[in-house]
């Protein structure tokens, strides 16, 4: 009997592990396609990606209940406790990402064609840095690497050392053609949306780190383990 | 003997319940500095208010730390099981909420004195909803009042609708007066800001909701009560 609900709980875990990894996969996929969009100035995708959203608001919502339910049926420790906490926090940053992937897209809509400009590339490059640091999070959390985790929380800075440059770049370029501040201001919106999915990305990595190590490393603390008292 | 503990459990739970509302509260007072601190271009309180977050950033900690202990050491079902769950979901809107005034901290810290604008205005009557919802999401916390929770998220619509009349508004000043893009600029990113903090509160708000009355009301669904089986 013992034996036997030791196999629900596990797979119960199993499901748990499937869908926050495909929702991971879905707002990848999102994010890449807005990003995309952007580089390519291609409308239609950006319309495409618009309406895509609602199977990552539906995984949320499953992914919170499954993590209720193993928590009131099971009693998780240790590393299982972790990784169930962990789903839940997970799943906001996952969501909130594949809202800012919208997002990006609506901007792109709006913007239509609009002409070359060095603050063009500049977002590229900070969505390509964002993208792999969220690639990078979802695969620590997959093989439970600590290190790999860490190493993405490290490559917010450069992100945000592009973002910081984006501003001067886009104040000048509205300085000399107020014709151009309603482009300008857009790609500041996706620039700024570019810059939160790094973030979002950051955070994941940092629960990562804290389900493998049972270490918490926000904020420059270290906390000690729980749930192995 | 399970009288004790029953003792402790809830115990507990009322120090959790406790470092929740300390650090809801110094989340507002943080909030309610950094639009002081815009309303009247004070850059003085703005500085201050920077370096004022390190309290919240402990606070997240602790009260993951907690969760988690009861988590593993109790088996809190049910409506516990919910506020537990939630606190941990919550800190981390409360946390955000934090970054977002030192972020409109920051601005007002680089836009010093600026000319009156209707846009200022705008951006006030947002914050003050915004804080007034996030005051009335902490209290339906408190309370347990879903109805009071539901009406806050039901807010968020008019700050939105204030945020999409600053767009145009600042694209005007920018495009008439090409000097003043470094202060416009300033402006729309704490009109982000206000609009994120309202964000904030929805989410804490839809959590409440979800607290109490075991639904989900994320998203237009409605999920039905687990930890209940």
């Amino acid at each position: 009997m013992q034996k036997h609900t030791d196999r629900e709980y596990e797979s119960e875990l199993e499901t748990l592990r499937e869908r926050v990894l495909l929702m991971g996969a879905t707002v990848e996929q999102l994010i890449g396609a807005a990003l995309d969009a952007f580089e390519r100035r291609d409308v239609a995708l950006a319309q495409q990606t618009i309406e895509n959203d609602d199977q990552i608001d539906h995984l949320e919502v499953e992914i919170d209940r499954l993590c209720l339910r193993i928590l009131a049926l099971r009693q998780p420790v240790a590393s299982d406790l972790r990784f169930i906490t962990m789903s839940l926090k997970l799943v906001t940053d996952l969501e909130r990402s594949g809202d800012l992937a919208v997002n990006v897209s609506e901007r792109v809509v709006e913007l239509g064609s609009f002409p070359s400009m060095p603050a063009h590339e500049l977002i590229c490059r900070m969505g390509s840095l964002a993208q792999g640091m969220l690639r990078d999070a979802l695969d620590a959390f997959v093989t439970g690497d600590a290190l790999k985790a860490q190493a993405v929380a490290e490559r917010d800075n450069s992100v945000d050392a592009l973002y910081e440059q984006l501003f001067p770049e886009l104040g000048a370029i509205m300085r000399a053609d107020p014709e151009s501040v309603e482009s300008a201001t857009r790609l500041q919106s996706i620039g700024k949306y570019v810059e939160r999915l790094a973030d979002h990305a950051t955070n994941i990595a940092e629960m990562v780190v804290f389900m493998v190590r049972g270490q918490d490393v926000r904020h420059g603390f270290e906390v000690a383990r729980v749930g192995r008292r």
